[in-house]
């Protein structure tokens, strides 16, 4: 599966950190940029950019915020060919939080928004351009949105300066002939600009939605080490990896990180294939209450998630 | 995804015994058989049929020969509307270990096959036709098969007596292309047959390439609760049953069976998607070194396997 525009975004401490508040050591961020350079991945995403007025920093680690100087920490003055990006959320960031390209390692800021977001998401990446970033829109929850509501929050983004706008299936809800239409839609509404995916596992097609997307035209794909992310998790970005069979990835180094760094984690966080995060994934729920559920002394106890989510619905 | 033809075939007791050579509490195979029963399941595989000539009847639990005697302490006469099933090796059965259909709670006897066997299975698939059962051939390994002698092999079972017959990734080493070309041509060799799918997971794809199946002309689907099988797994019956949506299936029953008998075995069986199964996935090797590894004290250590792979390959 050779294609040259290929990109791989590594999202392990940005999507993991949705389950830990950020609370990693730098032992754990160095060891995913090392897997990441030496893996041959293209971009890393390391954390959100947001304001302390916005989160505590006592409750959230360092990957919430994105500071400079804990950037340098771990990375230096990034001397690899590994692009380092940050998401940054509407509402929670200021100006000032964005300094501008040159003083800052970062490489690319990615902003995250909802559909009814989408003219504030462009004005913000917009600015995110002005200020020598490379940027997109990641367009949450597209399995809720309404048909109508897409078609036109489209059609703004294809007005545009922002050159890239992402598939995220927030739910894990997607099945392929979802991917395939929505793939569909964006590459013919968006002409000239390149297409990202982010998948979430709850259904365990996350890898699968994802190698769907690739077939359809899109370029840029998000993974993590051993699909740590919120919930179920991410598409792996090992099996992605291996898949894609381009020279310019090495699986070896992220398979090192796995069963240093990540394996242990298994530990103490409960990502991944879990039977709440299926039956909120096949609901098209938010997982929010999954992960409360995982948190809960009742974790295992799914005959009665799923009667609760019905009672619900 | 609503087809009157589809029947799901759970597997959970058969492959899941290659894990721990089929050493099953009754109290195991009785929750898995009330799940199938109460989850409207059309296919409960049990074991294997086999002569005990050929396979230790200590180091081998009873599902591993599926005498009468054993299959009615589970089942009693099967008044439900739950088929059961069992497989048979070639040159691993003798012939009065098939009892005709009418002294046994069997319906369907499934014939594993290499390519090089498929004459003898032919020849024992239509002795069971002829003993009144349900029959298939399930040819292995097929990602090792080359392409002449896969047509050859297709040609004498197109003009054989057996009514269905299995696309099988036995290493977990497929992808959605290779799904939909092998469907493509099982269905063109084999006008007028069923075909069906067995899929393992060593990639996270097994549920994937059995939706890809499905949708080119796949009916007869192979799964397991929480993906219990041989290295990988297989695909995860709870998920499959939550995509189809068909009103004969029910998912409560499912998940019940999987908090109260399938989770508590991951304590003592490492099935699912480890390191590696992915890497003799990704390089379509039989899962035999990577069950192995997992059973010696260096479980954890991904990256000697996957040069230790390498070195063999």
């Amino acid at each position: 599966m050779f294609k040259k525009e290929i990109k791989v975004m590594d999202c392990t401490v940005r999507d993991g950190g949705l389950m830990n508040d950020w609370q990693f050591s730098d032992d754990f961020v160095k060891a995913v940029y090392k897997a990441c350079v030496e893996g041959g991945i293209d971009y890393m995403e390391i954390g959100y950019v947001s304001n302390a007025k916005y989160y505590s920093p006592t409750e959230n680690g360092p990957w919430k915020f994105c500071k400079e100087d804990d950037l340098k920490r771990i990375v230096g003055d990034n001397p690899s060919g590994v692009k380092l990006s940050a998401m940054i959320d509407i509402g929670r960031v200021d100006p000032e939080d964005l300094r501008p390209k040159s003083q800052t390692v970062l490489s690319m800021i990615r902003v995250a928004a909802y559909v009814h977001q989408v003219d504030k998401a462009i004005l913000l990446a917009e600015q995110c351009l002005d200020k020598g970033y490379e940027t997109s829109i990641n367009l949450m929850s597209v399995s809720k949105v309404l048909e109508r509501d897409l078609d036109e929050a489209l059609n703004d983004v294809a007005k545009s300066r922002v050159p890239t706008f992402y598939l995220v299936d927030s739910f894990g809800s997607l099945y392929h002939e979802q991917i395939e239409y929505l793939m569909k839609k964006y590459t013919t509404a968006l002409p000239g600009k390149a297409i990202g995916i982010h998948a979430h596992n709850n259904m365990q097609l996350a890898f699968a939605n994802t190698i769907t997307s690739l077939m359809n035209g899109c370029t840029m794909l998000d993974a993590t080490l051993l699909g740590l992310g919120r919930g179920a998790g991410n598409c792996p970005i090992e099996a992605l990896i291996a898949f894609l069979k381009n020279p310019k990835y090495r699986l070896l180094p992220l398979l090192e990180a796995i069963q240093t760094v990540i394996l242990p984690l298994q530990k103490q966080i409960d990502w991944g294939y879990h039977m709440p995060y299926l039956v909120t994934g096949m609901m098209n729920e938010h997982p929010r209450e999954a992960m409360e559920w995982m948190d809960s002394e009742n974790k295992n106890d799914f005959v009665s998630f799923l009667k609760k989510m019905h009672d619900n619905a």
